[in-house]
Formats: C-alpha cells, structure tokens, sequence
C-alpha cells in the first residue's frame, strides 16, 4: 500500500475495452486463434506516400516543431477542409494536437471549470470518461437506445438535462460505439439548444469519412460561421489513413479565445512528434481512390457483419450508418460473463471471439448489462467465420446454463 | 469577443520564451542574423542508429501500441537504468509518456488534489507552470539566487514553506534554467524532508548526462529503495539523443498505485507515437563514444559563455554546473526591455541575439528583473561571437540612456 496517492487518480476509469486482455493472452498462449472484436484497430494499410516520408527522412537533428503544429502540416489540413466545402477555414483556426485524445482534453479544459458539467450521449466513447475525470468535469450521458438506433432524443430530453453547471454538448459524429450518424435535423436540433443556452458545442468527427448506404455525414463545420464563438470540430487523423500510431489530431474552432488559450497549453507541452507531423502532412498526396476503396471495404464489412448477426437468433442490430463499430443485444443477462466466458472455456475448432461488454460504454450504472460493442476492422473472412463462432457461443451458452 | 472560455484557460501563462519570437522574425525578415541563445533546441545530430530506424520502416498499417509504452522501449529504459546502477528497476516501474512534459503533468495530478500545492523552487522551468495550472495545482517556488549559485536554502526556508495543502517537492536537476546540479547532500536534505512531512519527491532529470568538472549526477534514483511510495523520476529522450521532436520520455516509481493510476490516463488517450518509440528503443545501441562526446561538446560551449561573459563588467554568472542553461545578471535594468531592444535596434555587422528575459521562469513577481536565461546550445563559434554581440550591445545600451 502506498502512503497516499490524490482521490482523483483512482477515480480515473481503467479502459473497459483492455480489462478482458488477460484471458485473451492465456487463450492465446494455450495456442487458441483469437478474433479481435473488441478493438478499432484497423487492418488497412496506411498510404505508401506517407511511409515514404520515414524511408526518406533527411532531417537531422530532430528538434521540436511549432508548439500550433508543422507549418506544412497545417496547410495540409486547411487543404483538406476546403476541399470538405468549408473554405472559410483558415491554419489560424486550427490547432494540431497528440491524437483526437489531447484535442477532446483540451476543448474539455477551455469550455468548462473544474466542477462543470459537459453533455453528452449514452453509450459514449469510453475515454470521454478519462479526459473528464483529468479535467475535473462532470460528463453528464443523456441515454440513446437500440431500439431508437441510438438517435438523439427530443429537444425537451436534452433541455431537461441543462443545469447552470452545464457548458457543452459533446457529440461523437458519426458515433463510436454505436456507429449512429445523426441528421441534418439532429444537428440542426443541437446547435439551436446550443444557442439558445449559450453553450458549446463540441464534435468530435473522427470517422468523417464513414457513412453507409449513401448517407451524408453532417460536420459541425456546416454551422460553424452561424456559432463561430460556440462550435469546435474535434479531428484525428488515426482513422482516416490508418495512422493511429501517428499521434496526431486538431482542434478546430473560429474562437479566438478557445485558441490562443490552448496554445498557451500546447506551448508547455512543447510540440506534438516532428516525424508524425511531416508524414501526416502528406494526406494531400493521398489519392481519392484509397479512401473510397477504404469506404467500400468497410461497408462490405458492415454488410457481412450486420447480415450474419442479424439472422442469429436473440440477437439485436440496428443497421450501422457509419465508422465500423455497433452496439448490439445478445441473449443472454450478463454481457461481462459471456464474454470472459468466450475467451476462458469457449472454443470451437480451437478459435474463439472478443467482443467488449457495452455496460463500459454508458455512463448509468445498470445500462447495457445485455449488450456488446463490436468494431468491424477484420476482412470480410474473419468476420464471417466470428459471426459463426458468435452463433454457436450463444447456443453452447444457453445450453451450459 | 468570444462568448466565454474557461477563466482556467485564460490562467495558463504563455511561453515566456516565445514572446519575443515576432522581434526575431521580423529582425530575420529584414536580414539579420540572430544567434538563438533563449530555447534548448540542441544542433548536436541524433545517432545514426535511431535515424536508420526511419529508413528501414516496415511495419504498415503504423497500428496503435500499447498504453504503458512499447515493449522494447520499455526493455530499452529498463537497461539504460540498470547501467546507470539501478538494478532494482524493471518495466513494470516504467510509463512511457508523451516527452517529458506528460510525465511531469501525469506526476502533478497523481499526487495532489486540484486545489492542493506542490513545493518547487525559483527559477524554475517555466513549463511547470503551465502543467501547474492544467491539473489545478498550486505551485509555490521557493527563491534561490544567483549569489549562491542557485543551490537549495537552508532547511527551515523550505519546512516554513510546507502547509497542509503540500503534497510534494518538486526539482530539476541538473536544473533549467540555472545550470545547478544539486549534491548528495541537498538531496539527503529533500528525502529527509520528504520522509518527515510525508510528501511525495519528483525529480526531473532531463538533463541527468549533462555535468561538468568531473561532478557527479546524484540521482533520486540512488534513494528511491528508501522512499518507495514517495519518489517519483522524470525522465526525458529529448536532450539525451538530441530527440526533441520525438515526443517520448518516462515516468519512474516503485509506487504500484501512482502507477496504476496513470496507467489508466495512459489509456485514456491510448499510447504515445509507434514510429517515435521504436526509433527510441535504439538507445540501447548508441555508443558511450556519442554521449561523451555531447558532453564534451557541451562542457566546450559552457567555458566559451562562461570566460566570454565574466571578462564583461557588471555581467554576473555563476560558473554553470550542469544541463546547458545558465540565469546570468546583467548591467541593466529591465531585462525584457533589453532583449526587445537587441532584437528591434541593435545590429552589429547586421548580427544580433536573443536571450530569454529570466523574469518568466520566476513564479515570484519582480524577481529577475535584470537577468536573462542562456541556453548555450550553439557552435563555440557561434557562442564567441554571440558573447561579443553581447558585450558590444550592452555598451551601447547604456550610452543610449
């Protein structure tokens, strides 16, 4: 026992995707195959014009960059949001930060005080809860549910949770873990309530380029010159190029105020990875060809995955409209149990599956007990022959019981 | 106007050292050359070994590592440690964090509440600061002066200091900005303390390599078995392999809860970069020949500044012991002044410096008024001649009024 470590360290959440890892490592190690359901680790390969950068690196020595981030690296953002359609978006409103991560931290840190309160949706991207508890904020999960494919409630539901504590709403957009993608009408919904009670609105817009069936992903930043002072697009580029070893995002907002405060946070951290930098400055290079072959690849995914799923019996899928991952019902009372259960005593042909139990993802205590999320990151193969391993699982398991 | 922002966000200071950086852009913009004595940005070359590491890159998609740093750094950090005559560390003692300036932010909020203080002692890094205000801690710096080459005041200064809001003593050392290398015997003094009062003892020692006329680094390391809950070492690649833009350092305890804790902020924004960790991971391969010689470059620079500037009348400088910082009093009266000045009026042969006004890294108010922070990080060539700009600047500032 230490002699004292601060409260609010042991109130930071371990990460309930990691806490199954080490029966997957004894499975693993009793020489059982393992597919990885559980984490949105892409497979896709990162594009040859950015490894290039590190084959050909002649920079020496690597010294800091700038604490806003690699000159060449901003214009390569501004670049890409113009050719999104928002030219009004200049290096000046942009903030490079280490991963989507610092970016959700830092916007938590300029938009609230210690004690605040932050409002989001439920189930919420589990580390939401670590940049909270870091910044001291209360995140206050308004619920979404399955059955409403986890679309945003009605105005009243979101106002009745505003108190004069209260200073941002935080949406994930298209949404992990429930791979929603809210309409022009939901956005429009939040950025009225927004104005209306002086709050901040927060979009972290991650998987931007994820969207199914034709579906248009509304971005913040189509209402951004209406609440210039209110709205910040939260970005990485992890997902995107399949960089997320690259530890680099932004912060991007039209307040001056937000930014010159998170520069001053930005310059005692010094700057984010001179190497990272230059190699993701190279996404202008990227041809439109891989990120649509991206796309088509993980609608196929979402395809093989939501279909397979869907006609096991007892199982509950809304139909994902973007990023690759979903929560789904299963069969059974305790999502925890069956899970540990799959990677303790379940195999089938010395193969099993991890999935992550849902209840990690809210932030209500009792919610999500029969739910797991599964991201979509193995080829359509693995996906195929998980579903499979799903279906007889839950049959072993009822049968067990 | 913005609407509002966080007034925590509007308390996080700017770079002292960064405020003059429009003089020198626009003294550069009109063709001066300005010698950079005000940022530790080395020109020493990264090892070979690392940078092949870049050109050998094979592993793609550039994926997530793990969140307490990949395996080989750590096992790496676990060998550069025992070499230095720390058997006793493993891996498990060991979070990789994002450069140095994460570990000193993770270290401040494992130990203290928001609202809590932390002893340190003027001047100090300026970055503290800034981590200081991030995580809500209350820093109290504790004055050293230059007439005693900046070393630690008696014991009774700092137990007056301690409240019970204290939870820990915080030092650099070899310490920036003053150049300082504390002895056995003050560090005898701060376990002591630290013991007594029950508070935690961070040390950062960035620049642990870096010592002169054969002085010896002692480590908190060498009390740590002592002071197991309580000593914390920071640690950074930055300055040691000249790696300042690959953004890695480390966070050292035999306390299990500080690192647990951290661990899970450490989750919470997933891992530090891939690419960076295993260029690092080369430490263990770079020659003993590189670090001598650094030191001894390093060593070189120091006697060319400090012979340069004591031959200057009314210049005060203590004789550097460590690191590549040096807090220098000058014949003046507002030192900010004078390096606004140096930048904007004074040309000679259309050469000119910048030094970093050393009233920024004091936490005290009207401290430091008439002294400057040098990091003597250029060539002896460039340093000879930045001393003569010196000297000819400060004669002609003087004639002026």
């Amino acid at each position: 026992m230490s002699v004292f470590v601060s409260h609010r360290l042991q109130s930071v959440p371990a990460s309930p995707i990691r806490k199954l890892v080490p029966y997957a490592v004894a499975a693993k190690k009793d020489g059982v195959h393992v597919y990885h359901l559980n984490i949105g680790d892409p497979d896709i390969k990162t594009p040859d014009v950015m490894i290039d950068v590190l084959h050909h690196w002649d920079v020496n020595p690597i010294g800091y960059d700038q604490s806003q981030g690699n000159p060449e690296f901003l214009q390569s953002l501004r670049t890409y949001y113009h050719r999104l359609g928002f030219p009004f978006i200049d290096t000046k409103h942009i903030q490079v930060t280490n991963g989507g991560s610092e970016a959700i931290s830092m916007a938590m840190f300029a938009v609230a005080e210690s004690g605040d309160e932050i409002l989001t949706f439920e189930p919420l991207y589990t580390n939401y809860n670590s940049y909270a508890v870091v910044n001291g904020i209360t995140l206050k999960a308004i619920l979404t549910t399955l059955e409403n494919g986890f679309h945003l409630p009605q105005r009243n539901s979101i106002e009745n949770a505003i108190t004069r504590k209260t200073k941002a709403i935080l949406i994930c957009n298209p949404n992990n873990p429930t791979g929603t993608v809210y309409t022009k009408e939901e956005l429009r919904l939040l950025v009225d309530i927004a104005k209306e009670h002086n709050l901040f609105l927060l979009s972290d817009e991650v998987y931007r380029e994820y969207t199914y069936d034709g579906r248009e992903h509304v971005s913040l930043f189509s209402f951004m010159q209406e609440i210039p002072n209110l709205a910040i697009v939260l970005d990485s580029m992890s997902k995107r190029y399949s960089l997320c070893g690259i530890r680099l995002g932004a912060l991007v907002t039209l307040n001056a105020d937000v930014l010159s405060g998170i520069l001053a946070i930005a310059q005692g951290r010094l700057s984010s990875g001179s190497v990272d930098q230059v190699v993701a400055a190279r996404l202008v290079d990227v041809p439109d060809k891989y990120i649509h072959a991206v796309q088509t690849e993980y609608a196929k995914r979402r395809d093989v995955l939501y279909e397979g799923l869907q006609a096991i019996p007892g199982v509950v899928i809304p139909k994902p409209e973007g990023a690759f991952y979903t929560i789904v019902g299963l069969p059974i009372d305790d999502a925890e149990h069956f899970c540990q259960w799959l990677l303790t005593d379940f195999r089938d042909n010395n193969e099993t599956i991890m999935l992550a139990p849902a209840a990690g993802f809210y932030a209500s205590p009792k919610k999500g007990k029969n739910e797991v999320r599964i991201a979509y990151v193995l080829h359509t193969k693995a996906l195929s022959r998980s579903v499979n391993i799903l279906k007889k699982a839950l049959s072993a398991y009822a049968q067990k019981k």
